[in-house]
């Protein structure tokens, strides 16, 4: 995540100035996360101790509200680097990134109590609740954000499409995680399957997503450029 | 807080050089915070410990000092990145740091004493004595920064009294939480509020208003690089 975070960083100086805030909002959704892959390392290591081939709990608790907030965080600032990339009006910038990142934040937030709840009653309550912004995210980006990918240059709109389907396809990993527990699956293993295909799904939805969004920002700022020059030869 | 740090400090490419500084200052106030955060995060779990779904006092106090040197630190340069961002002539730029920030440094240092009072007699005389200082910034700000305003270009107008109102508004938490153990309000859950009050407090104030302060340099820095090309094209 800190190596995502500091290519995107340095990818600045590849793109022109239009594309640099999407670059580092990227970086900053990887460094964001790499800070809270430390807490919760740390909050691992406390709770587990191995000794051997003995693996026993400490009685310290592993916090899973570090990926909470990592996610309060990254999901919508996720959201607003693809609106960022394809360079929208001003208007149509803010309105998006607000009603998308909105969105995620009530996401993530009603998610919360169902994860850390006892029973799988009230799992699915929140889980189901948290359904219906993501439901929204879903419409917003295929409906709302369709529109506008029509009207990219032609030589990135597939990647565009690319971009959008791997948030959407790594989002997909999430509910079948939260959901592990109504498949009887508890114990050590569990626990520790659920950790690694949160890990697996961070890593593709952010430092995949953000290289994606990176040869998206190249591939723009060239075809941009090239379209630039012919107009100042005529001048 | 260090996000909104690096992300103010990354934005310093995307505005003409007389705006740099207040993104500077504006980013030095999220990382000065951040910093500070850092060190509550210790001293809170050095004060509590977890175990389960117990939580006892280890004995080791939690000290809150350290929100209070960030406050003497950062609160004087929140106010001088919105002088900053106005850009105004540099006497005026001087005399309005130098008084808002003044007041600012004077306003945390008086409140401070209260903070850390055992008896509400005590919290009520400096939480006083604080306020006067405080009612100062806020006739400045609307009476003194308002003629300033009106001279802003219109585009901008509206984003720096928003960013004012922000600011107003999120000070505005400071004195409730303050007051809460006037309320009867104590123990654990008051301790807890009172924290994630002055944090989600803090938040608006440094990177949500450092946020308001990018656009509105950005904005500018447009609307002055536009006003300058015709007018070299007429030289």
């Amino acid at each position: 995540m800190s190596a995502a975070a500091l290519f995107l960083w340095f990818g600045r100086s590849q793109v022109t100035p239009p594309y640099r805030t999407a670059l580092v909002i990227s970086g900053l959704v990887c460094a964001i996360a790499a800070y809270h892959y430390f807490r919760i390392f740390e909050s691992w290591t406390a709770a587990y101790e191995v000794r051997g081939a003995e693996i026993t709990a400490t009685g310290y608790a592993f916090n899973d509200a570090y990926r909470y907030v990592d996610w309060l965080l990254t999901v919508p600032l996720l959201l607003i680097e693809l609106v960022l990339v394809m360079r929208l009006s001003e208007s149509e910038t803010v309105s998006k990134s607000m009603r998308l990142g909105a969105a995620a934040v009530l996401m993530i937030a009603l998610g919360y109590p169902g994860e850390v709840a006892a029973d799988n009653g009230t799992r699915a309550l929140w889980g189901t609740l948290s359904t219906i912004p993501f439901l929204y995210i879903v419409w917003e980006l295929f409906r709302g954000l369709g529109a506008a990918i029509d009207r990219q240059p032609e030589a990135v709109r597939p990647l565009i499409r690319k971009a959008r389907l791997l948030t959407f396809a790594s989002w997909g990993f999430y509910p079948i995680v939260y959901m592990a527990p109504f498949a009887d699956i508890s114990g050590a293993s569990a626990e520790t399957t659920i950790q690694i295909g949160y890990t697996l799904a961070d890593i593709i939805a952010k430092a995949g997503v953000g290289v994606m969004i990176y040869m998206i920002a190249v591939r723009k700022s060239a075809i941009e450029r090239d379209t630039a020059a012919p107009a100042t030869v005529v001048a």
